[in-house]
């Protein structure tokens, strides 16, 4: 039986160059001969990306509730780990993944006041256990994601969706609950500032991969 | 401050005469003066709504994991709670809802064989203790149901959705697992034998509501 494979995740909020940085990370990890299953929360599988749209489309003008945006978060969470993470990981695979709970800790509870507690009950209830093995985050301070971002919207024409419209004090309140969450468990987080050119914070992940997850590779 | 409306619910496998004798109940409250709000689940708002669509439809060939389509019923009725129900009773209306959470212990507990406990914990999380004032239970034998249930599909050329093509032991243990779950709680629900002429079904509704309902009614 393969050994269970590594479960790798991405946090940060808008702006913060996740996208970019993932690749690098499985660039890093796939030239020394892992096997990468690269996802994304919500989504990751069909149906889970199919909730992914309930959440990030306005219907109408109802309002979602709180409780129903977290019980949704959760229900495509559990799709995509009985149908892509745990398998990939039974297997031997390692699942680097565009967001994962720490995102709901900081959306929804940081950022939409949801307690911190009602999400820990439905991450018990979910993940029963399972926890990623590390977790990368790129930190910055929100007026230069910010800026980072309009740049991008000017010149790529792509629309906002619900979550990109909030305020600054919501992404304030977003990027406050990450740094809690990875001063609470410096074990599993690797805190990376990410306020600098492409080329330095490459150079940073490379110095965490190098610590962190050599050890890790198989001989 | 109007005195706060009372909840309703109407549940039974399929081929039992629900949708029919929903109406009959409608109408006997509406008769006797009372505001009246029918709806049902999973659905009941158009998030709501949108939700019981990832449900009944399959998407591709990918199953849906039991805790995804949990958390997605009570995702469903989060919704239909706080932006339906709730304001419905507050206002003083009375909410007529065809299936609710007994629904949930019967299809997902008794057919899927989801730990009931699993269903539980959810319940407690989304309801808050709100729980109906009467639940009327339409009970036949499956054989019978499925009858019936195919001589309408016959007639009306209706596509039979995900849940309908389930087989015959699912029934039965739908079925049972509603029928234990009223004989916990025979202060909550009313049994209705619904193997029986419409009319004679419909004499036994009214002998449920005289007896149950009526000192409800305002005066």
């Amino acid at each position: 039986m393969a050994q269970r494979g590594r479960f790798i995740t991405l946090e940060g909020g808008e702006g913060v160059g996740k996208t970019t940085n993932l690749s690098w990370v499985e660039t890093w990890l796939t030239s020394r001969g892992v096997e990468v299953v690269r996802t994304r929360e919500p989504g990751g599988t069909p149906r889970a990306e199919a909730i992914r749209q309930l959440l990030l489309d306005p219907i109408g003008d109802e309002p979602l509730d709180d409780d129903a945006e977290l019980l949704l978060v959760f229900a495509a969470r559990a799709q995509h780990l009985a149908r892509c993470i745990r398998p990939a990981l039974a297997r031997g695979a390692w699942v680097l993944c565009d967001r994962f709970t720490d995102a709901t800790f900081a959306y929804q509870g940081g950022g939409r006041g949801i307690d911190a507690a009602r999400i820990a009950e439905l991450e018990a209830f979910v993940q029963r256990g399972l926890e990623p093995d590390l977790t990368l985050l790129l930190d910055m301070p929100v007026a230069a994601a910010q800026r980072r971002l309009q740049a991008r919207l000017t010149v790529g024409g792509t629309t906002r969706d619900r979550f990109e419209q909030e305020q600054s004090a919501f992404f304030e309140a977003v990027r406050n609950a990450y740094r809690s969450r990875a001063a609470a468990a410096p074990e599993r987080f690797a805190v990376i500032d990410a306020d600098a050119s492409l080329e330095q914070v490459q150079a940073r992940l490379d110095k965490v991969l190098d610590e962190r997850v050599s050890p890790w590779l198989p001989r």
